[in-house]
């Protein structure tokens, strides 16, 4: 039987002997996917093949294109470095090093398309168990500028459903859009190093059953950390979210998920997000601290939410917001509208949502809790004092203030 | 020094130059644990050796013995898909494929033998640091059809006392008994995908200090997905269970273990059960989702428990349940007794058992917590309406309703 | 390009072919650095290289310093056992084998050093992307006796400030010092097993937005599992943590740190101690069992707090406190001061505390919360009844007996 065992920088393309993995990364693994196509042509058995990427700097020109189940691409680094510090350093030319590393891709698609990797394929069964694991996708830079997170570069992409999709030990850096995934059940993104690009994570379109743990994730001022959109039964725990702005999670239209044991940093309000008909939903046992943006490069980004917006934002019914711990500490002369009182958790909209055991140390008087005028039956207890607190209009509600 | 590392595509068996780990995976591997042994003779130096399984399909006609510690058996390939879906699909003809892949073993045991893999070893110490890492163990079909989950196979079984041993990053499907483990001290069961197996993890008769954490495991309709016995200092945390049916987490006999931040979806009430003598034992920040199967094959399979054997039914005394979120969505005519109000926690026996700050969304009236009668000195708290709360008997009890 | 894969066992220093991994590991890591430095003199490309550590017993001599980023060392085993069980065990003589294995490093310096790997370079950056994985690293005994903890080895130092530092799948055991960091930013230490050691992780000085999950801890009778000083950011989750004594997490100066989901078994108070100026932390559904240590060893270890210091021991304000779990199971006669009720959170600092929700199962009568007399503005909210509560001098505070 064939290897199933490969190595980008020992293949040869049929045909294209001078194209490596250094010059072209992203066509040496089509043509090895090709050849595990041509390995397995049996229906009855095609378990795939792993393709490992050792250390070194590889340029990607063309999009790789994964349409087989049970494909593992390897490497032996994630090789995570902060590029924004770098760009915004001043002269390196006394640094030791100046670019991530690891087994690192540089995203420098030549072929008009944006991703790095795309996952995609017709017919059935979807795709099983593709494993991305302990790589880099660098996109190098940003355009206009090093601080824009704008460069159209995607780093991983799904675009027909998958089964047991697995990104695990992976470090995706200065991508406009770092991993975005259509109609995923079963997904584990794991362990990851996700920071630096425009939005990190994106579960987009629907999905269920899947899980988000134990990743660093950072999104740029503008983008989504972790996004998910119609998704049902997500798990995101364990995480350590520290964006440049906007929110941590963003749930949009998105039913029974939960996102619990998480620490959230943030410099906006919108930290978690429910967007649209979110309904029972759990947000427990997190940590949540929004300070001010100190970085000088983003110092004067402006922000898309004000202070009223609320740390939590909550659209739909039957959600959960128990036990977490809010820190907020901004100068009161950047609180935005001038002279609010900001919100820890806004109930936009809904009814049956339930606020509970959430303690905050703040630098100015906040709201624990508001309720829009629109809202029925939240519950919100033990989060503060009675003046902590306040409903709007005619929500209903049930309210203990802590003794 | 002879090399630790082997692959089993490239392993002969002194003797049998016929047998290939593709024609018995299980007897190449008996072999090369034969001759580690024989290489590592003396007691002060037995680092043991890691096996690889290249991705591809393995037939294992004969059950693999692990009676050394410090083995690694190592894949390139979890190789998960739904074989569920699969034979319950009509034609497949038109499939890409239709098996599980990866590094992925085909349970065939022709030797009478139950397992794929069984760890075993008697005398002193115990074994330790076993790792089986990435690969796929396949039980292939159910019998007498495809929807029975039985089949008599196990995946991986331990019947004698280990340390340390670590299951990470594997996939079992279509397996009777996925994992079985007897007196576990430190395992780390984690990352796994486990599912479409009758039971998917069982850790029996007693054990300690162990992990099972960011698993995906969904049992089948009669089955158990993450079982422990006699366990003390267990932690549960960050799984996504989806079962068929029956119970997520079922405890016996175990005190002092937690089972925190996780997310359960099932079709059955018993979602996390404590029975027998369960004590102090801590359920919280959980997402439960209690819905009606909705799967063709499974939707007339009778349930074992009705609906007042609530999602969390406790038996035993000391027992924490907190900050968890429930959400209960079955068609009123399908309430097992009719009529029945559904019970969300159910404190069947004990004392000191603390029931707070869980909320839910149903689309029925619900009891949020009922007590035995047997019950003595439960708290209920902030977990819904005085009518939501129902004490039998003469149960002694401190209640608050949520205002 | 030269090969970035290295294997200990086929590298020989030039110069000194005499000098295998077996003599001395050490010395063949950091030529085997040299090479990689002299392979990628260019600012410009340094993606660094993974150095393969098969299973087998290595002696190291030399003390490893890691200079450059981007290295991965990588075994194929953890290698972990019981050390402790095997020297108190009396003969050993019958045993299969007597050591940790795996891809086991002993720790047997004899450069004056303290440390197996130093991490550590000057100038810009700062290192990034060290990632060391799955491999033991063994102190071999303690002196004088081998209950003593104490043998002055250090497993892993970093003493310069690093990025994306990642420690996953390792084994550490039977050393004074597992695991410790300095100016650490986006470490993530995951699924290790530090065992057996003085202290097992300790990050010092200061450090942010890092990540202890999934890990198997437990450090000897007087020293640290999980340590953190002037940390901000850090998330301590899931992980099962079981000293012989004295502190399951110890923050110093930390503020807005999470600490969730996690088991602790101690044998002491002060299992989670916040000392110095901690504000902002949430300690939220972790499993806190104290009992008695039954280990004949460690039975007559003097404990160096007494029962009235707290299970949890608070010092700075803001922190929260809630959903978790206290076992308390102590024989009377045992506790200190003698007659003394026990106490399972003390806050003994600071204002605007919050500690709610958390259930108790005692042997004995205990106070759920106990407030030091400088104290202000704590809250207690159904934690326990009156008679378990108790603020002292002039404490000010709230106050909610569970009902």
């Amino acid at each position: 039987m064939p290897s199933t065992i490969y190595d980008v920088t020992t293949w040869t393309i049929p045909g294209s002997p001078s194209v490596t993995a250094f010059t072209d990364i992203g066509a040496i693994v089509n043509s090895i996917i090709a050849d595990i196509k041509a390995n397995q042509p049996s229906q009855a058995s095609k378990p795939g093949a792993v393709i490992y990427v050792p250390p070194g700097d590889y340029s990607l020109k063309t999009r790789i294109v994964i349409d087989i189940s049970y494909l593992q691409i390897k490497g032996s680094g994630h090789g995570f470095t902060s590029s924004s510090i770098r760009y915004n350093a001043g002269s390196t030319a006394g640094w030791w090093e100046i670019w991530p590393g690891g087994s690192r891709i540089k995203v420098e698609n030549t072929d008009g398309n944006a991703e790095a990797i795309l996952i995609n394929r017709g017919g059935s069964p979807r795709l099983s168990s593709i494993e991305l694991v302990d790589f880099c996708l660098d996109g190098l830079s940003f355009t206009p500028n090093q601080n824009s997170y704008l460069n159209g570069k995607i780093g991983i992409r799904s675009t027909s459903d998958t089964d047991s999709l697995r990104i695990v030990g992976m470090g995706l850096v200065y991508l406009e859009r770092g991993v975005v995934i259509t109609g995923a059940d079963a997904l584990q993104l794991n362990g990851n190093f996700i920071a630096e690009c425009g939005n990190c994570i994106e579960l987009v379109s629907s999905g269920q059953a899947s899980m988000v743990n134990d990743n660093l994730v950072g999104a740029g001022p503008a983008g989504f950390s972790i996004f998910a959109e119609g998704h049902f039964g997500l798990i995101v725990s364990g995480n350590n979210v520290f964006p440049r702005g906007k929110s941590s999670v963003h749930l949009k239209n998105c039913t029974n998920n939960t996102v619990s044991a998480n620490r959230f940093h943030a410099f906006s309000s919108g930290m978690v997000t429910l967007e649209g008909a979110c309904h029972n939903n759990l947000i427990g046992t997190n940590h949540f601290l929004r300070n001010k943006e100190t970085f000088g490069p983003f110092v004067s980004v402006p922000l898309t939410t004000d202070d009223l917006f609320g740390l939590v934002h909550l659209n739909g019914s039957g959600n959960t917001v128990v036990g977490n711990h809010f820190s907020y500490d901004v100068p009161s002369g950047d609180i935005k509208p001038a002279g609010a009182t900001p919100t820890l958790v806004l109930v936009k909209s809904g009814g049956n949502n339930y606020v509970a055991t959430n303690h905050h140390a703040a630098n100015v008087a906040v709201r624990a809790a508001v309720l829009d005028g629109s809202t029925t039956d939240t519950k919100v207890l033990d989060c503060g004092t009675a003046a902590e607190f306040q409903a709007l209009g005619s929500a209903t509600y049930g309210f203990r203030a802590t003794p």
